[in-house]
């Protein structure tokens, strides 16, 4: 997994335009949101998923960059005054803080654009058609139907109490449809997948995407800043529904267990799947992510 | 030509999501940004260089949309507080005092996705590889170094004196790369271009990019706000450096006029190698077209 982070971390510095490049200060600051940072849980997905259908490093690491790219932008964006207005980041000034508002607005922009361009000026599938499929799958999973709508939705939702749908609604979109599509696109530049292994994949990608937001509740709820790199807390100063806020701390965890064993056995189904049982156990790094999502404490 | 700005609205209106689907406020305010407004000159290029590959109409509604998508974003984006400040856009009042800033970041963000989703979910060209390569250059067009990059440079440039090398570097990237972008994009949607008639076609699209900017500076510096539907005399409010700030109004004058005169020469070209002469004149709505740019009064 930390090989995996550093290839990951040489692989954006490379993929980000230089700093030395006009315009200098937007290169800079979208190397200062991108890079030094994060659990890249996302690239982490795509090169397990990739596993799986044994596609080229080669190509994992470039779908891995543009996933990541859009997670970086939506982060940016994210912590701006007018969203949720946040001065602290992976440990670090959030970028309008380092930099400035306008530059924060364009770095992520530019991040989301960036994350397509890298999408279609790599051979990432054996034939084009297929690529074109992944960058369908990247704009629906961060369009209005995707991440952008779930911020939309968080939006209209805070200060006033959230059922367990309503939440669930939201999280599948603000963060479980980025999750998903990097698991998809990930499998996508390897050998195609039958469509019973296909839609196990998808559904394992459905548990822990929802998995790793409920996790993220717990921890904002009872980690400390220092231990996030990002300011805990906030969602309860902003009144904001959380897992722990309509469940409760203890049963939130049990519901982020329940979708860890759920994402296994999606995974063991398609591991007993004739496609895959004759290629090897090649679900062990999912299944190992699954783990990690859940019983992070960061 | 207002038959196509007609289809345009149409089309628009068709391909953006329903108000009615959630989340309704986000898709309401991305309607209100994209529809009943603007002058649609990159759709407008699209559907006059694509009558010279002889494309399908049907392709170029598509392309054209995901084009104005793009500009339409950029709008709302520079109209936010952090950035232009700007109350008035298209005659109504912009995106974040209609609904809020949060949500005109997210209309923005939405709809760079949504124009990404339209290039890759329609067949737009007779072979995949072609179609990504359209999405590459829209990808790159609406970058850090295109349009994106463009406002950055914008950015550093607000407030000091810039000489015409770095107005027309600034230009070239903030207005001219998605005027070229829509150009090209529309050409590709129909029969490939031999490689003189595409760097004459794009040779026209860098001039009449480059026009429509300094005719806009020459507007703003002229025109009342009631006939632009925007805010007039923001630049020399704002100590912005324009075309009529660093030539004059005159001189500003006479350099639209020349890089119209190069664009229609360009096309003369075009018209005259062999390819395009046994296809008859083609070229005709892209001339007009660069006459409009330079002589429109708003």
């Amino acid at each position: 997994m930390g090989g995996i982070q550093a290839r990951m971390e040489a692989v954006l510095a490379r993929l980000l335009p230089s700093a030395g490049i006009a315009p200098a200060r937007l290169h800079a600051a979208m190397r200062y949101a991108t890079l030094e940072g994060g659990k890249r849980v996302r690239p982490l997905l795509a090169f397990a998923a990739g596993e799986l259908t044994q596609a080229d490093p080669a190509r994992l690491e470039i779908a891995a960059a543009a996933v990541e790219m859009i997670h970086a932008y939506s982060l940016v964006h994210d912590d701006l005054p007018c969203m949720d207005d946040d001065v602290l980041r992976r440990g670090k000034p959030t970028v309008h803080v380092e930099y400035d508002e306008a530059t924060a607005l364009l770095v992520g922009d530019a991040l989301q654009a960036l994350a397509f361009e890298l999408l279609v000026a790599h051979r990432l599938a054996d034939d084009a058609e297929a690529q074109l499929e992944m960058v369908h799958l990247l704009a629906a999973a961060c369009g209005s139907r995707g991440m952008a709508g779930g911020q939309a939705i968080d939006l209209e939702a805070t200060g006033r109490p959230l059922d367990l749908a309503e939440l669930e609604f939201m999280h599948i979109h603000k963060t479980g449809a980025l999750i998903r599509a990097a698991v998809r696109i990930g499998a996508a530049c390897g050998t195609p997948l039958a469509a019973a292994a296909r839609e196990g994949l998808d559904h394992y990608a459905k548990c822990i995407g929802l998995a790793f937001q409920v996790v993220d509740d717990v921890l904002d709820a009872q980690a400390s800043t220092a231990t996030l790199g990002k300011t805990a807390g906030k969602d309860a100063a902003q009144g904001k529904a959380t897992y722990v806020t309509v469940l409760g701390a203890a049963a939130a965890r049990e519901f982020a267990e329940a979708l860890r064993v759920e994402a296994k056995q999606a995974l063991s189904k398609i591991s007993a799947s004739a496609a895959a049982s004759a290629c090897g156990a090649r679900t062990d790094r999912l299944a190992a992510l699954a783990d990690f999502i859940v019983l992070r404490k960061f």
